[in-house]
C-alpha cells in the first residue's frame, strides 16, 4: 500500500497514537488501513471412498495437485466459500459433513478452514482454475504433488481419523515456509 | 475505497474479465483490489463458575456488555489473538479450552471464531477499550444490555452446554441485522 484509498495521498507506515503495531496512516485525511488475516475456506471432497484433487492451473503452486480452497468473500458464509470454491475448482457440488480443520499460517496472513464433503452424484471435471481434476484413493494421494504444506497435512489426518469414523474439528497451526524441494 | 492504494488514481467498481463479481480495479495499473471477510477472535472466560464480560468504552454499542473479542491481526494464530484481545480489553490471561463457535455474519462480512478459557488467577480489570469488567454468573448475565447478537446467542449455549460438560465446537450464521431496540 503507497497511496490512500480514501483520498488518493501518499500514506506513512507507523504505529498510530493508542496503537500497538504500525499501520498504513494517512496524514492528509486521518484514514487509518488496517489489513487483517483473509480466511481461505476449502472441502475435501469424498466419492467412493476416494478424496477429489484439483491439480493447480495457476500460480502459486502451478502443476501441483491441492484440495478445492479459496478466498472467502465479503457476503456468504464459511460454509457457502467452501462449496462455491469446490464447484469452481471442481464443477462438483458437495453436501458438506463437518468442519474438520481450522489451520493458522501466520507468515502468509492465512486461517483454512477446510469442510468434509460428499460429492453428490460423483460428477466433477476441471473449473478454470484447475488443469485436471480426479479421485485418489489413500494409496495413490500425489504426496510428492502436493501443492501446500496444509493439504498435506489436513489429508494424512484425514485418513488417520477415517479408521475410527471420528473426525473432531481441530486447530492447527503452520509457522514456517514449506522448506521442501518443489 | 475511491483510490488505488498501488498507483494514487481513481478506481471503478465492476467485474473484471474471468471474474463473477465486482471488485475496485484500477485501470492505469491493473491492480484488482480484493475485499474479504474479516475475523474476530474472542473468548468466554470463566472463573468460579461465573463468565468475565466487558462494558464497552468504543462504539459501536457503547456502555453495552461483551465478551472480550476484537479483529485478528497479521501474523498471529486465531488462538493468540482471542488471548490477546482478552489481555488487551479484561487485562486477564487466560488459558484457552478450545475453540467453541464459529459464527458467520456475512452482512457484516465477519467470521467469529470464539475460544473457551480460564482465567488464570482471577485477575482482571477494564482494558483502554472497557468502561468495566466484571464477573457474571448466568442468573446475572445482563441480557438485555449485550452488544451484540452473536454474543447472546453463544452464551444462551454455553450455559446449556455446561449442563453436560461437553462444548463441541459448532457452526453458526447470523444473517440479518439486529433489529431490537438498543
Amino acid at each position: 500500500m503507497k497511496f490512500c484509498s480514501d483520498c488518493g495521498a501518499e500514506v506513512d507506515f507507523r504505529i498510530p497514537e493508542g496503537d500497538n503495531r504500525p499501520r498504513y496512516l494517512c496524514d492528509d485525511c486521518g484514514a487509518i488501513h488496517y489489513q487483517n488475516p483473509r480466511i481461505v475456506a476449502g472441502c475435501i471432497p469424498e466419492w467412493d471412498s476416494r478424496i477429489l484433487l484439483c491439480r493447480r492451473a495457476i500460480e502459486p503452486r502451478y502443476g501441483l495437485w491441492t484440495l478445492p480452497a479459496g478466498f472467502m468473500e465479503n457476503g456468504e458464509t464459511v460454509e457457502a466459500a467452501a462449496s462455491r470454491e469446490t464447484e469452481e475448482e471442481a464443477c462438483a457440488k458437495v453436501k458438506l459433513d463437518g468442519l474438520y480443520c481450522i489451520c493458522s499460517i501466520p507468515h502468509q496472513h492465512q486461517v483454512y478452514m477446510i469442510f468434509r464433503g460428499q460429492v453428490i452424484n460423483g460428477h466433477f471435471e476441471p473449473g478454470p482454475e484447475s488443469l485436471e481434476t480426479a479421485l485418489f484413493s489413500e494409496a495413490d494421494i500425489p504426496w510428492k504433488e502436493l501443492a501446500f504444506p496444509v493439504v498435506e497435512r489436513t489429508l494424512r489426518r484425514y485418513f488417520k481419523d477415517r479408521l475410527t469414523d471420528r473426525f473432531d474439528t481441530y486447530l492447527d497451526t503452520i509457522s514456517r515456509p514449506n522448506k521442501r524441494p518443489l
